[in-house]
């Protein structure tokens, strides 16, 4: 696989201090000519589950070949294990604490190496920065082509789960939950096409309240609570011009059902 | 003329989830060697007059052969028209709903060309994200030269309007308003150094107040309510270090007399 | 020394206006293939101190010939000094107001310019954003090879401050402080390396608390209070999961004692 010189950064680090300018800082040491992209920096602290959740929709999205380095690491420093992992033309670079959690399930010929900083000639001068002195550094190894997968360290497998809901189908119906809220207040679930009937579920039933499908926001008039097949080919629930998480009260966990 | 190989994107998007990520995978997967530049994505949700703004401000102070990509867009899924603009050596992608008018105002000679997506071999997968299935490609293809402006799609005229507001001169005064409060709570007027004298009007009156026209923020004591002739040539009332949105309760739409 | 092509930038101009993105036009105006990394645009509004402390610890991570263009500037359009400083291989381009205190500290061979904007062709159409029309510029000038260091302007010396406070060190204990206070609520102090001893000191004082020094955040229970040595080297006091500044309402300037 050829690198397309292409690396996303996805962290809880959030852009108010410069950790996520040292991590580009690093990787442009190792190869100038590198174009770095922010997936999201404003993961909620310590929220594996949504970094993983955000990573598997929008890595397909890149050129072949790119490099995607995901730290929200609340274990940095204990012994929880660095991998690399590659799934088709793109590869991850991540602790292994259940953030490439998403990726793996939809990724069954998913491969894993576990990172050998030693080998890599990689210096760890810290205990609490593992996305300057190792990830970063990991990425700008396999993006400029200086190393390979497989000599990234031995063959490992993901051992660490962070435990996003799995939807439950039936004959004509499924009951998933609420995932990630987006800013906006739309609450992005589980359920996607492979769970759904072509052309989305018939009726969605969220806290009470029983929702249509429509095609598009403006399908709704402003103010009205209803339900789309979202861009990521996800169930969405939303309010138009309005905050569903805020008029529903519902979060992360919220079961939604759907039937057709 | 020949594209810079720069891409500036303006949207509501946000950054807290990756859709602004996304919409760079998908420009860097047309052509990895552009650079993309954010405009900003905290435009207030669907304030397309605030997106209009700021994006004639921004423009003109980028290299020659730029496409603005700019996607504010509450139409989105919906008949609302998909367009090109060519404004002198500028190319500006999208929706035909406001976002572009206050370019237009400034620029008689602006050339419009609506966007046919199939004769760009686009496809639409999502109702719902248009910056990433429509924008960010035809910003892709203008930035790389794989397409040009005439072959984007047929002639078109911008038929939307933002209706934002715009000043009544007299012989020595003009009544203006409020556009934009930036972040640091100063208020942007409508009344540009076209219908200002050399050097600035002598009064300004806002909500009562009459205030001096200085120089630069420190030419008064902290806390001084003042206005200036601002960087990007309006008409701009402040307090130094601190906010006259908050001091005046002013908002968009407040009215700024001038007289000189 | 060559340039490395990157260029960095840390301000306080906040992203929801356009400010950091014209700077960015300006820049790939005058050569497009430079990278353009953000340190920071949220320091606080005119906290020189912060900007100083920061950009300090953030440089060295850069490669060799990068051009860190600094815009803190609530002198801006006053008699204030521009200048170019060389602190080995790095250049910095900022207001002399404090911002490269904690650099030049640091760098005995410091090296300092005043930038004189006419020798540069540069003409200045605001008094109030010298980061689009004087910083930005100059930053380009060395990043892209068109200008030298010697050439930007005659021979100068730093004379602003903004008083980050120093430690005062004893036999075998010392006296700091907090300086920043980041986006989890741990608290920075100017306890560095240099007046510790290895391995860092024994205990950790702080309105009332003594604390033990431990290797990471994972290596206490959640919610327990402790310090560590941070990546940068400095002494810092966190809450596992939790905000140290909000437990002990400790702010910029709050004393912190060690002994060993």
């Amino acid at each position: 696989m050829t690198p397309s010189g292409v690396v996303t950064l996805l962290t809880d680090f959030g852009t108010q201090d410069p950790f996520v300018g040292v991590m580009k800082g690093v990787i442009l040491k190792r190869s100038a000519r590198l174009s770095i992209v922010d997936l999201s920096h404003a993961i909620e602290h310590q929220r594996v589950g949504d970094a993983a959740y955000w990573l598997a929709r929008a890595y397909p999205w890149f050129p072949d070949g790119t490099v995607h380095v995901a730290v929200v690491d609340p274990g940095v420093g204990t012994a929880r294990r660095a991998v690399v992992a590659r799934a088709g033309p793109h590869w991850f670079v991540a602790p292994d604490n259940g953030v490439l959690e998403v990726v793996a399930r939809r990724t069954p010929e998913l491969e894993v190496r576990e990172i050998d900083a030693e080998r890599l000639g990689l210096q760890l001068p810290s205990r609490t920065f593992h996305g300057r002195d190792l990830f970063a550094p990991v990425g700008a190894l396999l993006a400029s082509g200086a190393t390979t997968f497989t000599a990234v360290g031995p063959r490992a497998t993901l051992v660490a789960t962070t435990n996003v809901p799995e939807p439950v189908v039936g004959g004509r119906s499924a009951r998933g939950a609420v995932v990630v809220v987006d800013r906006f207040g739309n609450l992005l679930t589980n359920l996607t096409a492979g769970e759904l009937p072509p052309g989305g579920p018939r009726r969605v039933s969220v806290l009470g309240h029983d929702l249509a499908v429509v095609g598009t926001f403006a399908d709704v008039p402003p103010g009205a609570l209803s339900a789309l097949v979202g861009s990521f080919g996800e169930l969405e629930v939303f309010v138009r011009n309005g905050s569903a998480a805020a008029v529903l009260s519902a979060e992360r966990g919220t079961p939604v059902g759907v039937s057709w």
